[in-house]
């Protein structure tokens, strides 16, 4: 199961060389992981309602193509494993029209109480525990 | 009293024109006055310690000359008034080197309680007014 | 005329107050300004196919309610004037659902050569001037 | 050879879990970058003036202690190889006064011409390669 989230690049994304400045893609993929988790509802709010955060562990980008102001594009979202500490997601950003695969990345994530302190949400909300799971299982 | 805080831009501050951004100076302004209220002994620490934030009510900025990548600036702030309720900044941003003036705006800031509701701090912290009326009138 | 504009705050957009950190509804005014004239059929490209750039002059912004993360907003954006030096754009941003009132604020723009030398459209380029005097009124 | 790079932490690159946001320190390592080429008498606009661009072909950030607002940190930047078609830094970001490391990661790199077309700058231009290649090699 992925998801699809689109947009149009804005001009205060770009840099001097006339492209989406690198950075902005990891912004994009959060843009992509928000939109995902709010359409399968399991959104941010929620979670921290729970009493959860879910920091970013890690993250990585691969640059393939350049977008340009005025562009639009679209990421493909999806899990790529839901363990009982951390998760991780992976995403394609394409261009849309030609649907060129611009840029593609993964990031990690765990959750943790809102004072910080990593929990294993398997152990302290079962239920919603099963609810990532089942989404990462694309059920 | 002014004070002066300087840096060279950063190359994802640019824009496709090869210039820095205008939304970036709205961000400079706020760098000068995180810089110069710390300076001073009032750094936004010390006085959310005393219960209070200083949002911003209003920001303007007249863009006269563009910075490019690699420029290095310096910013001149100081305060143009600090009442009862409300406080203004004014702030200049120059070129090094050159000293042309790229940049002046102003900002407007109020007091509020930790909830975000507006606070006279003259009436709930009459030490911490003083010291912000003795910086705004460059004792 | 004006021109209507929504998407979601995103996650960085906030700051450690929680809030939507001023210096994006900078951003924000560009945006509700691209998606404008790309409706109108005035875009930066088209604009910058006949030669001109048209940076900003100046910018201000009035703070009213805090957005935050997960909020729709939209903005209603219009042209205030449109003289022969420059125009000016003014611009409000709401919280959808509750029709409050964020921020509001306008910009000044002028058209430059691409080598940054101002220019009198009207003089220059008088079909491009008509059609953004038209624009301006409504028309 | 290591290169040290410091500086505060702003305001405006905080997000509402009071830390700075994740993507902030793909533009840190970008400063860190560019000050390090700086010092090393390589910088983007000695490299550009001889008619060549580095973009970004990766990078990969892993995030181990949040930095605030406030904080100052420092970077310490080293190239990790350099060969003939790319090349590789890696990055350590650490909370000052605690010397905690905060955040690692790495970022590759090609040369291409000013439009964009990947190059050997070993072969086009053999002076700034082995100027490279001695700074990678920390001589």
């Amino acid at each position: 199961m992925e998801n699809r989230y689109s947009r149009r690049v804005q001009y205060y994304e770009t840099d001097k060389m006339g492209i989406v400045h690198h950075s902005n893609y990891i912004r994009i993929f959060e843009e992509a992981r928000v939109d995902y988790l709010h359409k399968i509802g399991l959104d941010f709010a929620m979670v921290e309602g729970f009493g959860f955060l879910s920091p970013v562990l890690s993250v990585n980008c691969e640059y393939l193509h350049s977008l340009r102001f005025g562009d639009e594009f679209y990421t493909e979202t999806r899990f790529v494993d839901f363990g009982v500490v951390k998760y991780r997601l992976c995403y394609k950003v394409y261009q849309a029209g030609t649907d060129i695969l611009c840029a593609r990345g993964e990031s990690v994530h765990c959750f943790t109480d809102l004072n910080g302190k990593v929990v294993s949400v398997k152990r302290e909300n079962k239920e919603l525990y099963e609810r990532f799971v089942k989404a990462a299982n694309g059920k």
